[in-house]
Parts: C-alpha cells; structure tokens; sequence
C-alpha cells in the first residue's frame, strides 16, 4: 500500500510569519519584497520547483501603527495570484478573499477567473474580518458582531459554490458548423434569497479543469470549526505539538464525518515555521537569530491588542497582573485566542508583560534542527495523523532555500512526499474529487 | 513643431464589439477566446509590438439569452489583466470595474495591485451598472435609479483617488541601517464622509511609478459628460462622423477648461472599428462578410431591448410604428441611448424593425478601405481634432494582423504615430502628468 503523501504550501504573508515584524531586515529579502511581483513570482517558481502543492497568500484590509512592516504595504491577493498564474504551471494558488466585505458574485467570478487562467490551480482562503477598524473602510458604522460574521460566511460560501455551478461541464458547444454556442438548458440561474444575501444568477463563467476552486478555512472556534468541517476542503490551522495537532485533526474529521463526508476528502495543513542548520545545535541559533532580527517588544505590545479588539495594552503596567478586564474588548473581534490567553494568564498569574511573551509564542508548530531532523519529524507528524500537510511560513530566503535543498529529498526517500506532479490541477495535487455539478442551487453538505 | 501623436487602444470584449453576437464563428479565432487566457496573452504581445498605448476590457456582471456569446461567458477583467502585465512591459492595461457594485475601499486596492504589479500600466474604465437586472446579482431588490448611479460614480472615484494618496511618494524608507521601514509622517488616513460612502483609510498600498492609475470614462448623457470632464484622464466614446466627433471633443475639453483643467490632460479616444482590404472596394466586401457573419436579427431584438432596460419587444409587431411607450421602462437605464433612438423613430416615421436597424448602425465609427485610405482617415480625424486616438475593436485576427502590418507603418510615415514608446508607464505613452500626492482628502478638481 502506497504511504500518505505530505502536502506543501507555500505561505507568504507580505513576506512573513505571525508577529515578525520586521522580516524585511533580513538582508537576504528585498526591503520591499511584499509589493514585489518578480519576488514573488521567484518564491512561486522555487516553490513548484520543489513540487510544492501551492502557494498560499494571506490578507487583511485595515493598517494601524502595530501592524508588521509587510502588512502596511502589499498586494492584493487574487490580483497578485492572477499574475502568479501565468508564471507557473503546476503549483495552487490560494488567496485569501474576507466575506465580510466581498459580495458573492464579485468573489465568485474572481476566483472562476482565477481557475480558468491557471487551467485548474484556483483556491479560496474563507476568512471573516475580525478586526473591527475594517468597517471604516467599508461604509459602515459598525462591526459586524461575531455570529453574522460567521453566519455571513456559511451562506457566502454556500451562494459562491451555487453560482460556480451556473453552467454544467459541457454548456458550451460551441459548434460552427449548426451555430450552436451554447446548450441553453445547461445554464441555470440560481435565485437564492437568504438571511444576509439575494443572489438570482447565473455567474457569466464557465467551469474549470478541476470543476470548482479548492476552498480553505482556518477557524478555531467551535462555529469556525463546524463551517470547515461544512464546507471547506482544507483546514489552514496551527499546532504546538503533535498531540495538539492529533486532537484537531481528529475533532475535524469526526465532524466532518457527521456530515456525511468522506474524511480523506479535508485536509488538515497547520502552518509550520521551519530552521535548517548543519546540526540541531546549529538550527537553534539561527532561529534565535532570525528571533532577535524579525521582533520588536514595542510591536509586539500593539499587534498583542488585535485578538482583543485593538486594545491599548500601553495603558497598563507591564509588570502588574495582566488586566482580565480587557478581555470585553474582544468579544466581537478574535474572541477565542483573547479568551485563551486571558485564561492562561490568570491560571499562571501572569503580568502583562509575561502574557504578551507568551502570546508571541501562541504561534505555529516550529521545525528546528539538521535537515534529517526536520524531514524525520515532519514525517512523524504525518504518520501520526497530526496533519496531512504544512504550510511554510516564507520569511527567510536563505531558510526556504535550505528547506527545498535539504530536506525535500530526506522526504522523497522517505516515500512520503512526491517526485513529479500527479496532474495539473490543485485538485489532483491534494487528492481531491472534483465536485458534482448540482446547478440552480445552494449546496447542502 | 512636433505633430500630435494618435493614441491607439486595443479593445476586446470577450471578443467583440457592440451588437457582435456571433464573433466565435470567425475560424480565426479560437472559439472560446474570452476565456483563454493565452489568447489574450498574443493579443496583448501582437498590440504591444504594434506600439499600442493600452488593451481595453469591458465588463459586465449580469447575462441574459440576448447577450453576445462572448459576454455569456468570459474573464473578470482585473483578474485577467494582471496575467497580461507579468506578460507584456510596456502597454498600458485598463480594466472595467462598476462603481454600483464595487466598494471603494476593494477598487482603490485592487487597481493599485495592478499598478505595481505592472509597474505603472494601469488604468481604471469607471462605469456605473445601467441593466436592472445586476441588482439581483448583489443582494439588492431595486436597481439605483440614474441619479443615484451618478451620484455613487463621482464619489467614488473622488474616495478611490483619495485613498491613493495614502502614502506619499517617498513614505517607505526601508533603511536596514537605521532600521526605519515608514516614516509615519507620510501616511495619511482619508476620514471621508459622504452622501454615499464613509472610509477612513489609510489605503495598504504604496503609489506605483506613474503615481496613481489612469481614469477612463464613458457616458453621453449631461451628467455623464460632466463626471468625464470633472475627473476622467480618457474618455471613451462612439462618434460616427468626423464632425460629430469634433463637436463632442470641443464640448468635453470646454468643460474640462471650466473646471480650471489642462485640456491637453483630458484625452478624447472612441471605438473604432476597422475593416482593411487590398482595395477600397475589397475592404468593404470584408466589413459585409463579416457583418453576415457576426450578427443575428433575432439576437439583435432582445439585445435591442437592453437600452430600455430589457424590454422584450418580441411582443409587438416588427412592422408596426415604433412603440414609443417602451421608453418609460428604459427611464433607469441607459435613457440617453434609448431616448436617441426612440426620437429617431418617431421623426423617420420607423417601424419597430427599421428602429431595430438603426439601433445596429449605432455603432462606433468604421474606417474601411485600403491600409492607404484608413491611415489617411485615421490622421485626418487626429489632425480635424476630432479625436485623440482611438479604441480599436478587435473582433477579427486577421484584419488586426493587417491592421498592425500595413497601417501602423503608414500612420508612423506621416508622423502620427510613436516608433518607440516614450517610457515605461501608462501615463507616459498618453502624454498624461503625475498626478499631485494630496493626502488625507478627497481630491477636487
């Protein structure tokens, strides 16, 4: 029996990873690598090189002075991919497009766009906007509270997925000779009314190679976990240990499976930090390196108050118990992670300071050691159903060159990570079926 | 002195013009061209090598059985536009996007993406949605009546054109020695608060090197010329005579002098369509050719009804008076073209089928004729200051094959034409001036 096979994303953020927020340091990095396209199509083509499954691009669409460096200037994901697409042949490419502030129809036909210039390569990254700053640049007094976020997103998605399904595979016939374009009766509208969205159709687009684009979630709340286990394709998640990643993994599945899905058909791909050195010693001081580049307490202080509605933690006294009364700001904005940090203060007795250190290590499963070391463990986590994929954090030049060198081939040895593309189209890379064409309506799981 | 320069755009839909119903027949063409990414891709290299300032993508949200074939099914133009710019490096790339659909907040960032993306290419074609039938695509009962539409359109581009001047040119430092990435005195919020939209900003995305996109513009009617005059860098038009072209050129540059704008600054380009023949004669053969070819009277109905907001006049006798109270239910939608035609009907006396005729010949100006006579039209309508340049349709390869072989060269013998092209950015093949950074407002001119 063939071994499960490791799936590979790409992750840039700008150019970073979680709270680094001044990756643009590394002289290795163009200073301005997040607004750079020839810097991206550069990753995106090493990337597919190393038989990568995709690359993936995150967002946001609301700045403050705590933002990192890379988030204050880059670009928009799907107008970034859509170039990306064109450069490449193989490798998916997955944006990140907020429901909160995208209409269906709009985000439908940009990602079937997407889908059809890269021949089948397309994925959507599902993300409700949590910061509440971001209704100020979109027309409205306030932020949308954190149960129509999430019901927004469930029928957002469920409306998309209707309208990529306006024409079956085989609408247009496009015969010359009877001057038949399209098969009419393979064009369905979808007259959808719902609670936040009325959308009658049809999308103007055709399908693609591989049907639909692939969806993505991340989520960790328990309504975030039921609409990936709902609707998405491949949960985006991150994982201290691989115990922690063992109970997610399971946790999804299991509720997918109530579902009535097949469980092999979502896929559970943590983000993961990677440091390759010539021995483990040798990792561990270029991470703490790469640590001491990328950071900034006075940063870390502001961007700390995001998950908690933008508080101004420099109210407070550093070293005074951390201030549970903040947590109220964060009850329509990252609720979950505000609430886990709190709690593992208060059980800890915290200050401020110490709780602000703890949340910057709130951050992915992180890879240290020789290149055996790394490709050993990430196998194990594999093997151990903790993940069925990583996405890279993309953040030092010089560590991705090393990863795709190095520790890429230990994993082909190993026979859990492939030699050559399986197809051309991101489905194939992940194994998954191409969806049914159910036209005119909204898909029901 | 120097001659002035014509400026040439190249304009597909899909793969047309107007009332085309049925390009995909021409053997030339690949029969699915307005989804083939690869197609575009030559397009985009042949109008390149040719010299053109720009491709021009047109763009619709909401189909229906009387849409050209080519509008039933075709990419979302940003999308497809960046795959062009990471394909070409010195055209111009100007992409429709509806100010009645779209949020300020998403064009500004968009558009800026592409900008650098493209390295200053870009260009924005504003519309406002004029079928009825989109709101139902956008979760809205009732389409925005014509006053609304204008008035969203002009604060708009006003919010998006603010949102530009986030930064200022030189915000982003990025000096590794003193570890200054921003100098936070050049970022500026916008703070607007409008009749129609609200955003604060700032924008997260730096100025591109021609400084802010180009603004196309379209639109007959009194408001529309005024919005064009009061904020367009190019306004895209249909003239069917030298003289109707020159009376409009005066009208759009008077009011742009009204304003207090350069008149020079304010480029007048419409759509021309283009048939060359070894002869005079022969070239006409070629426009009846494919007029044969392209159309269908049944199409032409229900497409006949879009100006008056989709009214289906299958229900009336085709040789009966023009029914002139179809012009009540054009009143929210394209009532200047509806009202032009209705006018003329009754004055000619037509019959619903004669009206239905001249609807077709309503089209932009044709120059047919041997490569000797369309390059003579051609500089006669520059030098007449009739026009700017034009937006070439190109429906058929291989008449733009001998478009760019045998006429450029001509238009290049008489000096009217560019041998190399002036720099590097959109701005700079037009002629058009940076624009000023003025942060923190939105812009009047």
């Amino acid at each position: 029996m063939t071994q499960r096979q490791l799936k590979l994303g790409a992750l840039t953020m700008g150019c970073g990873g979680p709270g680094r927020h001044n990756l643009w340091l590394d002289p290795q990095l163009p200073a301005d690598a997040s607004v750079n396209v020839d810097w991206y199509i550069d990753i995106a083509r090493q990337a597919e090189a190393a038989l990568f499954d995709l690359m993936f691009i995150v967002d946001s669409q609301f700045i403050t002075e705590g933002s990192p460096s890379h988030y204050l200037n880059r670009l928009e994901p799907l107008t970034l991919l859509s170039a990306l697409a064109v450069s490449t042949r193989h490798i998916g490419l997955v944006g990140t497009l907020t429901t909160s502030y995208n209409s269906p129809y709009n985000v439908a036909r940009r990602l079937a766009s997407l889908d059809l210039i890269s021949k089948g390569r397309a994925g959507w990254n599902v993300v409700t906007s949590g910061d509440a700053g971001t209704a100020g640049n979109y027309s409205r007094d306030e932020h949308y509270d954190y149960a129509t976020r999430y019901g927004r997103a469930a029928e957002h998605v469920q409306v998309v997925q209707g309208l990529w399904n306006s024409y079956e595979e085989d609408a247009f016939v496009r015969n010359r000779a009877t001057g038949q374009f399209l098969d009419p009766s393979k064009l369905h509208s979808l007259n959808h009314q719902g609670e936040h969205f009325s959308v009658v159709g049809p999308l103007n687009i055709q399908r693609s190679p591989q049907g639909q684009p692939v969806i993505f979630q991340a989520g960790d709340s328990e309504p975030g976990r039921d609409l990936g286990a709902a609707t998405a394709d491949v949960i985006f998640t991150h994982a201290a240990s691989i115990e922690q990643g063992q109970a997610f993994y399971r946790d999804i599945k299991g509720r997918a499976l109530q579902r009535g899905r097949d469980p092999e058909q979502i896929l559970i791909m943590p983000g993961a930090e990677i440091y390759v050195g010539d021995t483990d010693a040798h990792a561990r001081e270029i991470e703490q390196h790469y640590h001491q580049l990328d950071h900034s307490f006075e940063l870390a202080l502001k961007e700390f108050g995001r998950n908690f509605g933008w508080h101004d933690f420099s109210q407070y006294d550093l070293d005074a118990p951390f201030p549970q009364e903040s947590l109220e700001a964060a009850r329509s904005s990252f609720f979950t992670a505000a609430k886990r940090i709190a709690d593992h203060a208060r059980e800890k007795g915290f200050t401020l300071r110490q709780a602000v250190e703890f949340g910057r290590q709130l951050r992915p499963g992180a890879f240290v050691g020789s290149a055996v070391t790394v490709a050993e463990k990430m196998a194990d986590w594999l093997q151990a159903r903790a993940v069925d994929g990583f996405n890279i954090y993309i953040g030092h030049p010089g560590q991705f060159d090393r990863f795709t060198r190095e520790v890429i081939p230990l994993l082909q040895e190993r026979g859990v990570y492939r030699t050559a593309y399986e197809g051309s189209t991101l489905r194939e890379s992940l194994g998954l079926s191409i969806p049914t064409c159910t036209p005119g309506r909204v898909q029901a799981r």
